[in-house]
């Protein structure tokens, strides 16, 4: 039943169409939207128009940019010799914060995943062969998250990058920092087993 | 830091001034609006448009509609004599959904909060006295929520709406259907206790 005037009932649908956002939640949401002032409300209706106009991939690493190549592509102070493979633009934040890491990156935009109909060409792998093959890379780090699909792409690419004669590496399994024994699972135990480092 | 493209900044901060929402979530949203075809998030985009300039208050009970007056407030099938006062419009919808009242509502659109600044004026109580002046009203049901303000709202507009003759009676507290002596808190017991009725 449409209990709310239409334009009320389309407001909560887009709502709820977005991840994570149940009905009621919806609903909340745009009846905030309603109780805004009309330039606010305005202003969020053209930040969607205005992101997906002004936002596109970097023609190089496929992050999100405002430019044809991204800040970090086009910077001469990070290391270009290497490039970080990850799944997702919010993966690129979280390393950056890390402030350790100072080479490229390539976002896949996407894990492959043959249930949801996700092959090697939704992902942009040709595009990072691509790069690869540039005489200037050295070394590849497969950055995608540590789940099966995550490992399975991690793994294919790795496989079509070795004739390239690159390195190829991937992120250290083990104990998050800060983190207890008592709540690591059994699969994080064994790789952290598999991965331990001699004591200096 | 701006870490991502202005426009993306911009939809996130969009994302984050809405209620519940935090930094991470707001993240998440703005990232699926731009992985949305063109055509859909054009359709948001207009849904909140749409809906800022469609949807207005009923000129009687100030609930969102997108007439003059609202459909229960035009419908000959409602009882005319009844007003069912409730702060907000979802609470239209909570009531309609029980199916057990046919009268009219009035919606404050918010309580009487000192600390938050608002006061009867802001809450539209002179709308709702003008109503219960006319000839035709009976009886005006407080339905705010059984919080302090709700509740001191309900007591505020109670006593000006005595001298017009009508009848003014408060939603029931207790136990919850269904629920669990277990779990009550003591003010509700106590409301509980209060109001018991005789078993047939």
């Amino acid at each position: 039943m449409a209990f709310f005037p239409a334009a009320l009932e389309r407001l909560i649908d887009q709502f709820a169409a977005l991840p994570g956002i149940g009905r009621k939640s919806a609903q909340r949401l745009a009846f905030h939207v309603l109780a805004l002032p009309d330039a606010e409300a305005t202003a969020f209706a053209d930040a969607i128009r205005a992101a997906k106009q002004e936002v596109r991939c970097c023609r190089l690493c496929q992050n999100y940019t405002d430019q044809d190549i991204c800040p970090i592509c086009s910077s001469d102070r990070r290391d270009h010799s290497m490039i970080c493979v990850v799944s997702d633009p919010k993966d690129v934040l979280s390393l950056e914060r890390a402030r350790e890491y100072n080479g490229l990156y390539h976002v896949l935009h996407g894990v492959i995943s043959p249930m949801n109909h996700v092959g090697p060409d939704d992902i942009g792998v040709k595009e990072l062969l691509q790069r690869a093959a540039s005489e200037e890379v050295k070394e590849v780090i497969m950055a995608t998250n540590p789940d099966t699909e995550g490992e399975a792409t991690a793994i294919y690419i790795s496989r079509l990058l070795k004739p390239f004669g690159v390195r190829v590496s991937r992120l250290a399994y083990g104990i998050p920092v800060g983190s207890n024994l008592e709540f690591a699972d059994d699969a994080t135990l064994t790789r952290a087993l598999e991965g331990r480092t001699e004591m200096q």
